[in-house]
């Protein structure tokens, strides 16, 4: 799957991934009074609204993408119904032919941590058949509870030939609270990234490992180092846009084949129609969706500028 | 809800928790053959088996504990049919007035923790309702994301008198790899327990706070220190039974009141009919809860004979 996405990313010249993050009030008013009118202002009705916005936003950048990444907070908030508006926004992404990296966080101990990946990059087996439940092609891990969380998910991988990105530097102003402490003369999150570039080892796709990490764009001066720690790595970058990541920050995190990260927004393209920007291109909120559009060829321009590569 | 789990404790006199972690392998023959007869060997039937089977367990054992830890990663393995059955397991443990743990080792920042919050402790608002989705009392989080990531459960634990256990030192045997690497003279997990006692004297109970801590019970002596640095804080305990921790390791765990401390057992009390010691009480398969009903009552009795309360 690492194949894929670099592949796409290749094809679509476009190192982003859409963030489906779909917080209710980004959702236009006549999605929600749609939904609303069918299944009521219940959990149903919310897991339909958020269905229908996401429906919208991928079938209006889809060809320009290489993938998407559905945060499940954004679904489980809504209970039972919300995590079925999860797996159906995949299963549409992956018509689409999308890579959907699950924002899943997910990180245990033993069996339990096999259970997560089974039941998101695998298969389970249940008396003579097995099934692919979520069914995502990526998944992002948490490491805190070492090795013994990670192996599970990395066996999966093998077998399934999915990948993980790894939370090493997150693009939260708290993350320096405990990532950034100074251990062995080093911060915690190099010898994450060491890790990361240990376990990744392992599962090697063509030119890039199964194994990514997670680094945010906030912190360009680490994400540098990173990118020599892991240089086999994919680094999935959040925190750009909104988070106040700008393009120039996001130089250090690729390599020299231009390859190497790929950068998350998810609020600046789903919700562009918010923006005055698109607002004063005539975009309403009815064609919300023509601002998401154009807020990927604006994005994917902010980045090939940086890079050098326009 | 944290007074509810200590006035519980002390009426049941049961320091314990039972972990709803329903592993397929661990459900008896007869359950799995009329789910698979009625739904066949599908996401559903498994979903089905896994509900049957903690049924059974609750029913044989709900007055003798205060609470349940249902393990989230064992219901997503089969989908969005498993995460219905671990909303039909929180719904049935409420009905028998058990506090629910959900371990969920939730994680993330701001608006997205607040999700996971709201979705799990909390109410969503969607339109002019509110909604109580997962609705569990308690959840499990990862700290690696620094106070971002916790401020939003500590939030909706306020507003709704619910609580959390934080991951501070876990029971599995890698968990040493970045959990005890020394910053400044001290462990991480130190700096993470230090962390805990100051986010949770922001919300206090009557005695405890709303806030505790995983401290896994693998590691007597460090449960020991951690016990001190947070003693407004209670302790989750996984890892006695099968995981390899003893009755007699858990008495650093607790306060000098005889509280402070909540000691999980999954395996060993939800599939106690696979141990010779109840077989030879002439337990069988078909009669599975009665092991579990008895496994409580040894575990108890363990850790009463440890803390020298029997």
């Amino acid at each position: 799957m690492i194949n894929k996405l670099v592949s796409k990313i290749q094809k679509t010249n476009a190192p982003i991934v859409v963030g489906l993050d779909p917080m209710l009030h980004y959702i236009p008013k006549h999605i929600k009074e749609k939904a609303y009118a069918e299944f009521g202002e219940t959990l149903e009705g919310a897991a339909e609204a958020i269905w229908q916005y996401n429906k919208a936003v991928v079938d209006a950048t889809y060809d320009l993408i290489p993938a998407v990444k559905p945060q499940i907070a954004m679904y489980e908030q809504f209970g039972v119904a919300g995590v079925k508006a999860f797996q159906k926004t995949i299963d549409y992404c992956h018509e689409k032919d999308l890579v959907v990296i699950g924002d899943v966080k997910r990180g245990d101990i033993g069996s339990t941590s096999e259970a997560y990946a089974v039941g998101h990059l695998g298969k389970v087996q249940i008396g003579s058949k097995s099934y692919a439940a979520f069914n995502e092609d990526f998944a992002t891990v948490n490491p805190y509870l070492g090795t013994d969380g990670i192996k599970p998910f990395v066996d999966v991988c093998k077998e399934e030939k999915k990948g993980i990105f790894i939370l090493v530097k997150t693009s939260n102003p708290s993350s320096g609270e405990f990532q950034d402490r100074i251990i062995d003369g080093r911060p915690l999150y190099e010898w994450v990234g060491e890790k990361v570039a240990q376990w990744g080892a392992e599962c090697m796709g063509d030119s890039y490992s199964y194994v990514g990490a997670v680094v945010g764009a906030t912190y360009p001066k680490m994400g540098k180092i990173l990118r020599d720690i892991m240089p086999k790595s994919y680094i999935l970058v959040p925190g750009y846009g909104a988070q106040g990541g700008q393009g120039k920050d996001l130089v250090h995190f690729f390599n020299k084949d231009g390859l190497g990260a790929i950068v998350n927004s998810s609020r600046g393209i789903i919700a562009a129609y918010k923006q005055d920007k698109y607002k004063e291109m005539g975009i309403t909120e009815e064609n919300f969706a023509d601002a998401s559009r154009q807020a990927v060829l604006d994005m994917v321009d902010d980045i090939a500028g940086a890079l050098g590569t326009k």
